[in-house]
């Protein structure tokens, strides 16, 4: 598989990435999305079908009397390969142009072993399925990958990572380039949930955030409808945004980050104090029997209606909102979408975040603001992976830097 | 003067917005930054130049061999329209389509007595200027206008504004429509503030923030090259980002806003305090002769040694800085321009921004950070209006929404 993108003019180019974002978009919808004529956009469709590259996707089901035929990317262009590295696991898929999953595996695996152990392991799996689809190397059109750290993206390298330290400055692009001639994108995980949430929402929202709230706190950023990644491409490290002057010490350095005193750990240290302290029957119970207790323990306790959870988590939620606000005071999205394994924590944790942003935020800033869960599912990250792959490629033309 | 905008293709505009931001560019130039070929850069240039739209400029002053012919845009597309509104002053500019100014006119108003008493004065001023010009209502091209307050920008009005109650959904756009034809743009002073730095680094930097201190704290976002004005168009609205929960009430109904504490009537109060406690000689003099002292001299205090004010400037620096630390850890800027009426109050200030900043944000955002007073002059106000004017009367062809 041999795409020539560098044949393709920019009009060829803007028609694919339209027909992957819109998926299953007409001849008459893609003119009037790129003020087109009729004529210009019906060219550049038949020149991108003869080269085999759109296809048609036989009548769009309609409602109305019009059925106008779909377009599609052609499934000729190849398979995009998502990878999503966690600190623990790591999820790898390939994928067809419009991002239906073809082929998936998941395993455990400890990241900080560093590339040399994790990276042949998934170019091992991503050769597995390859075989299993009957593919070779050769038509996989993009790479993306996903990773729990902060990422130069232009180099695709992780840059200092706290928890990986072995992957620092390593090339994650030219160990794959040993196997594969398509380009390869790297990014952190939080910008692929962002990624996904614009998949997912066909690209509609031009200004929101994604905030995931697990063992630590980062934020993807969707400004004028692209990832910001920023100038060095930390934009969204906002784990130690200070939120109490007098607040317990960081690993950083600094008092009160939002991390030290709101993510999961955070969580589950308060609650094996109150546990120690006999606060909670229900919890001292728990961290008797196992030793600690971990942040989903208080949830299920808050759920439970245990009132002292629910005040751990009332007040994780409400640094959270805190933090928030001067996000929402500062670049007033449109949306907030909330993930991590913070979602698993319920509707009282989310009530508190939005009470503390609504209190601290400006009245126009929050008119029309929602803040939510995000209701993605179990694939967003090797999603994310893909939206990177397919978006990258077609905007690098196939060559990554 | 009758421009026919939509006569021109995207090519021809995007020639045209592409000389008013390098202005004095070649052929050669034009090809190279919208990778045209070279024959359809130089058909599209010379489709302009007949159309009176673009000129030759003469040759380019070159250093080396080279001797480029220079283009720019024509004078003939007529003259740009700049007001920036203060809370307690007016100035309107004509400018050139290369934003030199051709007329202008500064005078006190007071804001506060609201549309009907402050446009009609701004009209006639515009009048005045045209007439010592030559020129006719229909000889401007476009209208942008900076106000002091949060602006509904498609709207082209102010938003419940603090400061100006009476202003509040007045259309000023549908006001000026009286006297012009040509589209009006109206943002806020902070935009604006933003916008100036862009044309004076020419669109060299896609991502950095410029804060203004005064009386209020506002911040201009550049994100991908374009003002960020958010979902709403309050982005920026950093005013009342919390520093310090035990801080001292704020008129929003919160505690601690960076505003009340850190911007220029808290450094006033702050050395009154000082001054009726017997910390500083100078000061009390000044309190006593005046009645009241002004943040001018608590600057003109600390650049004279005074160790009270001086300790009143860094702790303001600090509070700001505080502040910007979370603003750099989510946005990762490259640059940040600090502008307002603190920035009389000298390098100490600066110095205690910088080392609040450098302290709390990451090493990875803050490694090539730049923090420094913004160096543009006099007409920053009135240059932001023409920028914006030029810019959005290309991007609408010359139809404001």
């Amino acid at each position: 598989m041999l795409t020539p993108w560098n044949d393709l003019s920019m009009a060829e180019l803007t028609v694919l990435e339209t027909a992957f974002w819109s998926s299953r978009t007409s001849r008459h919808a893609l003119a009037g999305l790129l003020d087109y004529s009729k004529s210009k956009a019906n060219a550049t469709v038949a020149a991108l079908i003869e080269r085999g590259l759109l296809q048609e996707a036989g009548l769009q089901s309609s409602s109305g009397g019009r059925r106008p035929e779909g377009l599609r990317l052609s499934e000729r262009l190849g398979v995009v390969a998502g990878v999503d590295l966690g600190a623990t696991s790591v999820d790898v898929a390939l994928m067809a142009p419009d991002l239906s999953i073809r082929a998936h595996h998941a395993e455990a695996i400890d990241v900080r072993a560093g590339p040399g152990v994790v990276l042949p392991r998934v170019r091992a799996v991503l050769r597995e399925l390859l075989a299993r689809l009957g593919l070779e190397a050769r038509d996989v059109m993009g790479i993306g990958m996903g990773v729990p750290g902060p990422v130069a993206f232009d180099q695709g390298m992780l840059v200092a990572p706290p928890l990986m330290p072995l992957w620092d400055g390593f090339s994650i692009r030219e160990d794959l380039r040993q196997d594969y001639t398509a380009p390869v994108f790297i990014d952190n995980d939080v910008n692929l949930m962002a990624l996904a949430e614009q998949w997912r929402l066909r690209r509609q929202l031009p200004d929101f955030l994604v905030l995931k709230v697990g063992t630590g706190i980062g934020c993807g950023i969707i400004c004028h409808g692209q990832v910001h990644r920023g100038a060095t491409g930390s934009a969204g490290d906002v784990g130690h945004i200070c939120v109490d002057q007098q607040g317990p010490m960081c690993h950083c350095g600094n008092r009160g980050c939002v991390e030290a005193m709101a993510a999961g750990p955070a969580i589950a240290r308060l609650a094996e104090e109150a546990a120690r302290q006999g606060d909670s029957a229900l919890l001292a119970e728990w961290f008797e029997r196992d030793g600690q207790l971990l942040p989903e323990q208080v949830a299920q306790a808050s759920r439970a209606g245990d009132a002292t959870a629910s005040g751990i988590v009332q007040r994780a939620g409400g640094l959270i909102g805190q933090m928030l606000a001067s996000l929402v005071n500062f670049f007033n999205p449109s949306h907030v979408f909330i993930g991590g394994g913070v979602t698993n924590v319920g509707p009282l944790f989310l009530a508190a975040v939005r009470q503390s942003v609504y209190q601290r935020s400006l009245a126009l800033s929050t008119r029309h603001l929602e803040i939510q869960f995000s209701p993605l599912g179990g694939h967003t990250g090797v999603t994310g992976a893909g939206v990177l792959a397919m978006q990258e490629t077609l905007r690098t033309r196939g060559v990554a830097p």
